[in-house]
């Protein structure tokens, strides 16, 4: 860039740090909501939001937006492709291309149903009402299929939503890839169901107070690279994590006075997500690469945390001990190994946010089947649930009773998220192959985690991924770090090793 | 209104409504910032809050704001000039009249010389270092008489920025109450000074730990009306309210474990702003008039409660065996009589945050004098020191040792906020005056403080202030409320019969 070319990209920027001041507005108010607001303040809020996503939205698709884009895509046409300038233009194109083929009308109603179809599921998940709540639900995919109909540059229906959560991202990549690891996750669930007799997790239920499962998880949380001059941790009833700018990171955690993991691995699993936000280079700050973009880079980071990590032999050795004097009693004696053995089990259920890593890909994949066949009208909403409680059937092997515990138990459908679900089970897949790459450049990488020392692993993350922000699509990220593409070896390698030492499929 | 004029109208409302959400947005941010942001989200925080401010502020002076205003106004030129919808018109356009003069550059500079002043202003309290401090101060007033300027239809020079915080106060309206003020605080001092002994507060003085103080502070804010469902309260270094609609209020306190009235009065304050914000009409809520903007009439409030009930003598007789009960030792036969004595007793001092009701009014009414002096060019930043502290001398017999605890103290003048200091002098009075009406209309009043009901009052202030929000200027609402302007005559009134008791200068 030289002095003469700086002009319109400045100017570009300016309005760009504007639109990415008002998405961190945001995401605040929604935190705020979930964590400080009073119940009553409800109605007043999504008023606000409203306004507040309208505005953002007004500005982003105007012809201003479109004409500095232009300008300073001119400006840098001789920048290297891969400056941050180059970068950010490329990608802010290809969002305003995207979003001005949506016509306000059709957005407008998106978010009104997604509000709408929300409020009714809670309800209908409650009163386990599926007749109920489908006339929204198809009011959803209706919308959602009205939305596909802007675009014409998509391979498949499908396409334009997967790339709303996962930028780049083909269908019959994630098809091809889901389709491999349906048969290593139904195989791996094979095999270790006829010895489900050598695991016992009994040592994770009992009595387990929630002011010592704080002192557990702020200790974990220390080792991680929480600093409260920077971060803070809260309580919620859906924990998640939000990103203010890098030197804003909250995350939030619930608590169960009866199973241990959920409080101990929830925040490992958020911190996972805050470190990704902290780490992205302060040059990145007030763009539009400053938040990553692809959930499921986001999600890798946080299942690498909770389940590579923390769930992994080394690190249940230094995590054992601590459990053991926290809370004492039958747990008194556990040892690293014990812990480990029990936190691996694996036992095909019906709710996805309570599955073990192998059975969680196969709620997963189900769910990708499933919207894609409503999106291409190949399923219509009144048979979903009879779809649904047969592919839970055919893949897990359980019954599902009622559809709360079936169709409903999640909220995504319901809120318009769709082509949301596929991101979570690449997440596994991503972890997998950094997870892989790590121990390669960190030949004592195993041994840091056994000694509890997590710094060296923070750092390989924030170098290699999450510096960058959105800076490179997921595919781009991969290629530089990995040196391929999403792929599912890697990921079922490392569920087969573990495995076979929980489960003594062979000596470990 | 009819139909065919309702049109304009909800344009417009529209418009506001949107700016009306930004303003809470502002708020909030605000709120998160004092209470909730890790300390090095700082630096981010100051760039969103700018672009929010520099949205809504663009979005209020704009043509099309304009051109909604006069449609408005002409639609509704035979609806009844105390409508809802007619008073939002005539509030709207006042204000978009005044901000239209401003230039943009001007606010800028405003904005920012009143951010650095108070980064500035920081390092200079701690310091006592009012030469370092001198040339920002000197730019706040350079860029206020440049504010000033732009008006043409005052009276006096400091008319303008009285205005921003106390709409349609006049100055030579306010200093007649002052002088007619500051004459009876000072023969009241004078009164008093000769039978300081007669008054013991060491009863305040001691040991009171934090848990025991919020357990007083939830008990009394429950009395006062705190409802969890549509409240918040927290802690914050320098305590504050927000109403984020009516159903949204969130208050601050802050704790002194060895002196009781900070944080048990501190909250009475608050909640008396909250107790405003919430009792705002629900057909107001995100109008222009959904938030009280007269800063005289909110410390009406907050003062009412926190002196005329807090610190009035039934209400003590209630306060004082909780406090015993709570804390027992030294308090433990702590009764109502001892504590009205104690939370009553006059002391001029130095600073104006820890002032009792009587030196109180001094302390603003030489703000208000130096002020505008400062304003008018009759006394010049280097010499303030020396006519702040002759003054203090003057009016409160106080010698001030050093800059810090003397024009160094308040926050105000360094970030700009140049014609706020009268509002708090003129709370007391418009307090006086509403408290006396209160006594007239429930002539139970002091049975119910006595009895610890504080409902009929608080419905009486919600009826008669709080639910208009801003629709009436302070001049309207006293004129419909204690049918005339603001008075000195009421406060002094409630002064002179406290003290009476309180030093036995007559048989109580």
């Amino acid at each position: 860039m030289n002095v003469l070319t700086a002009a319109p990209f400045e100017e570009l920027s300016e309005r760009l740090a504007a639109i990415a001041d008002l998405r961190n507005v945001a995401q605040r108010l929604d935190w705020d909501q979930q964590t400080m607001m009073p119940p009553r303040g409800a109605t007043a809020r999504a008023e606000v939001v409203a306004t507040v996503q309208r505005i953002n939205h007004d500005m982003f698709i105007s012809d201003e937006t479109g004409r500095l884009l232009e300008a300073a895509g001119a400006a840098l046409e001789r920048a290297s492709p891969d400056s941050d300038e180059a970068r950010i233009v490329r990608v802010v194109a290809r969002r305003w291309e995207k979003a001005r083929r949506v016509p306000s009308q059709l957005a407008a109603e998106l978010a009104r149903a997604a509000s709408v179809g929300q409020q009714v599921w809670i309800g209908a998940r409650r009163d386990s009402d599926f007749a109920g709540f489908a006339p929204y639900l198809e009011r959803n995919f209706d919308l959602v299929r009205r939305y596909v109909d802007c675009f014409d540059d998509f391979e498949c229906a499908y396409d334009p939503l997967l790339d709303d959560y996962e930028p780049g991202a083909r269908t019959v990549e994630v098809e091809r890839l889901f389709d491999e690891l349906k048969a290593e996750l139904l195989s791996l669930m094979t095999t270790v169901r006829d010895h489900a007799d050598r695991v016992d997790d009994s040592c994770l239920h009992g009595r387990f107070p929630v002011d010592r499962q704080r002192r557990l998880v702020s200790w974990l949380l220390e080792q991680m690279g929480f600093d409260p001059e920077s971060w803070r941790v809260d309580d919620a009833v859906h924990p998640f994590a939000s990103g203010f700018g890098n030197r804003d990171v909250r995350i939030t955690t619930r608590w169960d006075q009866s199973f241990l993991p959920t409080g101990m691995y929830g925040a490992m699993h958020e911190c996972g997500h805050g470190l990704y936000e902290e780490g992205v280079a302060e040059s990145l700050q007030r763009t539009p690469l400053g938040h990553p973009d692809s959930l499921g880079l986001h999600e890798s980071q946080s299942r690498l945390w909770e389940n590579m990590v923390g769930r992994g032999r080394p690190f249940c050795g230094v995590l054992a001990p601590h459990i053991a004097r926290l809370f004492g009693g039958p747990v008194s004696s556990l040892d690293g190994e014990a812990l480990y053995r029990a936190v691996n089990r694996v036992v095909p259920s019906l709710i996805r946010v309570e599955a073990d890593e192998v059975t969680y890909g196969l709620h997963i994949v189900l769910r990708f089947e499933l919207e894609q066949e409503l999106v291409e009208g190949r399923l219509a909403v009144r048979d979903l649930p009879e779809a649904w409680n047969a592919r839970y059937k055919e893949y897990l092997g359980v019954d599902v009773p009622d559809d709360a515990s079936g169709v409903l138990q999640d909220v995504h459908w319901a809120a318009g998220l769709i082509g949301y679900f596929p991101t979570y089970a690449l997440g596994n897949l991503i972890a997998g192959q950094l997870f892989e790459r790590a121990h390669a450049e960190l030949p004592d990488l195993d041994g840091q985690l056994a000694a509890g020392h997590l710094r060296g692993l923070r750092e390989w993350l924030r170098e290699n991924v999450h510096q960058h922000g959105a800076k490179f699509s997921t595919g781009e990220l991969l290629e530089r770090v990995v040196g391929g593409a999403i792929a599912v070896g890697p990921f079922v390698q490392y569920l087969k090793r573990k495995l076979s030492q929980v489960y003594e499929l062979e000596p470990s």
